[in-house]
């Protein structure tokens, strides 16, 4: 499958590198390919810049956001939730309509410092604002439940028994997303119902992040016992 | 130890069945016994009048908030997230100072219908505008991320394979609570640090919901697989 990852972080480009690696066609979406790849430091969270991943993955080409998403059957919001909006509009509401739009963004506010607050919450969320605004989109809320290695290598904690969230009212979109899911290992996606739901799964950070305090890792993650 | 609940719906009773059964000396409390104790209906939820309950538990006293608060060195608060203040202000500042304060209660505006939203949340949370408005009581959340039956037989899902969370400002009197976790069968509570941390376990309940929803069952449970 043509599959555009939109943002250049570490989130996506662990999602670009497994599904380039699971055989589909990867380009990832950012704002100006030439910044990024001219930028020597690592960023904030520490990862090696760009351009050191982009030299251990030059089959994955770096274009424009609109660029990336005009080829993609399948598009990755990956970029940060307070950028989320910004970057599918220079994405272009044509080139995603149609696509199906898998949003793994939270609506993170670190303006008052850590832990984060959300800037949408509870009667709205991040995934149903971004479908408004790209009505033609087919939304999929997912994977922003975990931390990037464990969306890619769910084993990798609990031997894999663990759990994963769909969202979405595209019943079509919502199972592309749940075969993807599957083939990078995830057994249990349990399908929560229409896009409203993602106001559930967005409000999941607050305890993800206590718990990544609590625990001293971010390798952890929800199994719902039933 | 000298118990009090607060509350007659299904969590109250529940709770302090179990934890009668397991030795403690309970009291439950209520606004007004003669009127809890008239009812002949089942409540809104279904759930068969008190005195039905309480014909069935005969050692167990029903006070008035005042009296049962008076009597216990622990009290819980087992009433609807709506009225916890209310009921907490009858049950009598002087009644709880000093005493542990195991708030078990969620933050639910059904207001506006099904699911409900949160009437406090991310910023603050129901524990802690319980905690500020009596600064003597030594408050700790717990068990408000699940159903009634699990909070007291958590091996009803999972083999009791599963996760509590306890949030509070002090380490003795989460220890209390924690003790009184582990008898009724809790085998894993994460310790998610202080009162602050309630925010996210009720910012849980939108998720727990859904998951209600989607499995068609309340005995659903978190387990925090690390």
């Amino acid at each position: 499958m043509d599959i555009a990852v939109l943002g250049t972080g570490t989130v996506g480009r662990t999602l670009a590198g497994k599904l380039a690696e699971l055989g589909h066609a990867l380009v990832v979406g950012t704002r100006d390919p030439q910044s990024t790849l001219a930028r020597t430091e690592p960023d904030a969270m520490g990862n090696p810049p760009y351009s050191v991943w982009q030299s251990e993955h030059p089959a994955i080409r770096l274009t424009p956001y609109a660029e990336a998403a005009a080829g993609g059957e399948l598009v990755v919001n990956a970029t940060g939730g307070d950028g989320s909006l910004d970057a599918l509009h220079l994405a272009g509401e044509s080139n995603l309509a149609g696509k199906v739009l898998l949003d793994v963004s939270n609506p993170l506010d670190f303006s008052h410092g850590f832990p984060p607050s959300l800037f949408v919450k509870d009667t709205d969320s991040l995934a149903e604002q971004i479908q408004r605004a790209f009505p033609q989109a087919r939304g999929v809320k997912s994977l922003n439940t975990m931390t990037a290695g464990l969306m890619v290598d769910p084993g990798r904690v609990g031997g894999g028994d663990h759990t994963a969230f769909v969202s979405g009212d595209d019943a079509d979109a919502k199972g592309t997303v749940v075969d993807l899911l599957e083939s990078m290992g995830h057994r249990d996606v349990i399908d929560l119902g229409d896009l409203s739901t993602a106001r559930a799964t967005e409000m999941l950070l607050p305890v993800w992040l206590r718990l990544m305090g609590a625990l001293g890792t971010p390798y952890l993650q929800f199994k719902i016992v039933r």
